[in-house]
């Protein structure tokens, strides 16, 4: 299968893998893209066309930030080469606004007490769905997102409809499901997209950036033989249905659970990304997979179940309660040690992109 | 005693009391400033002087804003104000960034949860204490601040120092002190607003406004006879040396412990923010006791003690351990109920001041 990433410019190319292990207590495993951002802001981020004065404040967005340190990472490399450009330039060095923006389910709290104490920037947390509008208009020069946008803020409504042919009837995710709950999926995926780049259209500044790290799906996956990225939910989706024949959970509860993820087609992101009218694709590739940092990347299943567990207990609660957890996950484990290359992130026909935009 | 209040400009002076009472759970007890407030932006804030562009949001901070709801109150009033100042200036409604601040300690999950659904503004949440900065120049166009001010970041060190003639033996506050006691309190809470003014001054673009509402004492008070702002916490006090001396606290952990709060006296409170060179006073006045809600004020005892232990149970519990808790609040009630004027916030010499000051 050849994976269709078109290469928009050059640049070195930073060891990157990114794993969004959590949703409400969710961690990042990242091994930098600070190369390429730091490029990014070299070559595309030029002060005087991006803030009205000198003296202005540069508003950064840090979109899906977790409770840290990762984000806290992200920033500081963005502000680190925006001074330098800054100093290029012979502009005084700006002052900095970050604002840290999460689901109102984060915890902020700990997100705050683990702010840098020696940050050369005025923080904030802003709670709220970046799938809509969260800042006012022309209000930032840039925004970061790592590893968040596929994580959709709702699921499409007919997988739940018994009524329709896309309800998703024993299964908790859209791998090796009917085509029409693939598709009832993608769409979901695609009016969230939209409904992202038109909010940051609002907000951007003219000339301002968007750098995102997005983990798509290889075009075409043979899901006999190939691993899909959602592998690990359609497996955990198969303990529960386990679980529901011995009565332990009822079948209509799973029925009605559904994981609000969804892993968009190469193809399919570069196709809307491109047709996006707010924003200019400046560049658009593949994060490498080092295969120095390969070995770390095959995690034990203790270390793999307990980043699964992370991420999806809080949803998983939220809808069957806590007592199935452990039994849960005693359940994955076990099927995990049956299906070892599960582990192994690398084997997963994933993509981590990185992606450039820039505001017209 | 004259209370020395001078009056810079008229305006109906709406039914306000305040009380701050709580610190990490803090609360609030306010009838609204909101006729002053909003007059204040009626006359003082203009939209062509204070904006670069019409199109550009207006940016406002609370300053101590706690966990709400009453934040939310006073920034629905101070938004809807300045709405209806634009439509009456013929431009079109801008939009609102809002940021709440408070300590780093503040429950900011909580503040975000309970956030108005349907709020006309974008919110975001800024940690860390407002004696210092904590954003960048010039982006702020109106402040507001209600009853925070007789909190201080710190005390002064002198205080806690045995070799020192300001070390407070046998106290936690500076009511009833020796005069080294109150000169260092003093010393301490007027670093502490220059702080605020200057960072404040820094923050805020030119002709930008700040409505604090500051609680003041009087000028003169005789503490054998008239009541201290401060008298609960001394109070509080005697019961903690109480316990010290039947050996169910140290007496040294009572020697080293020292409540965070200071009073200004009026004129002092004058003359501070009089001398500020980067904003000029517009309005000051004493907030009026409402005598038809003085029953509201004269609470019961529970309700009383309640509202003390929420305000400060946070800090004592940091410095001798929740055990004593239980003890020492009911050895406060025991207390009250023999001084029942104690719960009259009326019988206290203490003035809510309103203070509109515009940037220079």
């Amino acid at each position: 299968m050849v994976v269709a990433v078109s290469r928009w410019q050059g640049g070195s190319v930073a060891a990157i893998v990114v794993v969004r292990v959590g949703m409400g207590k969710k961690r990042l495993v990242i091994e930098a893209a600070k190369n390429l951002i730091q490029e990014a802001i070299f070559n595309k981020f030029d002060p005087k066309s991006i803030s009205s004065s000198p003296t202005s404040p540069i508003c950064i967005a840090d979109l899906g930030c977790s409770t840290g340190p990762n984000t806290f990472i992200a920033i500081q490399y963005i502000t680190e080469a925006i001074q330098i450009q800054y100093q290029s330039h012979n502009l005084p060095t700006p002052e900095f606004q970050v604002f840290f923006n999460d689901q109102i389910s984060n915890d902020f709290n700990t997100l705050f007490q683990k702010l840098p104490p020696n940050r050369d920037y005025f923080a904030s947390g802003v709670p709220g769905s970046f799938h809509g509008r969260l800042f006012p208009r022309q209000s930032l020069h840039l925004v970061h997102s790592s590893a968040s946008l596929h994580w959709m803020s709702k699921l499409p409504k007919e997988i739940t409809d018994r009524n329709c042919g896309a309800w998703n009837k024993g299964r908790i995710h859209y791998v090796c499901a009917p085509r029409e709950v693939v598709e009832a999926y993608e769409r979901q995926y695609r009016r969230e997209l939209e409904g992202f780049l038109k909010a940051r259209g609002e907000e951007i500044v003219g000339n301002g950036l968007m750098a995102l790290q997005i983990a798509a799906a290889h075009d075409v996956i043979d899901e006999d033989e190939e691993m899909h990225p959602g592998k690990d939910i359609e497996m955990l989706g198969s303990c529960l249905i386990d679980m529901a024949k011995l009565g332990v959970v009822s079948e209509e509860k799973v029925d009605s659970f559904n994981v609000p993820m969804y892993f968009p087609k190469l193809k399919d992101v570069k196709e809307m990304l491109e047709s996006n009218e707010d924003f200019t694709m400046e560049q658009m590739e593949a994060l490498a997979k080092d295969d120095t940092s390969k070995s770390s990347f095959d995690l034990d299943v203790e270390m793999h179940v307990s980043h699964l567990r992370a991420a999806f207990e809080g949803l998983i609660e939220k809808h069957f309660g806590e007592a199935i957890l452990d039994q849960l996950f005693d359940r994955y484990t076990e099927k995990v040690m049956q299906f070892p290359e599960m582990k192994n992130f690398h084997n997963r026909k994933l993509v981590g992109l990185f992606v450039l935009l820039k505001r017209k």
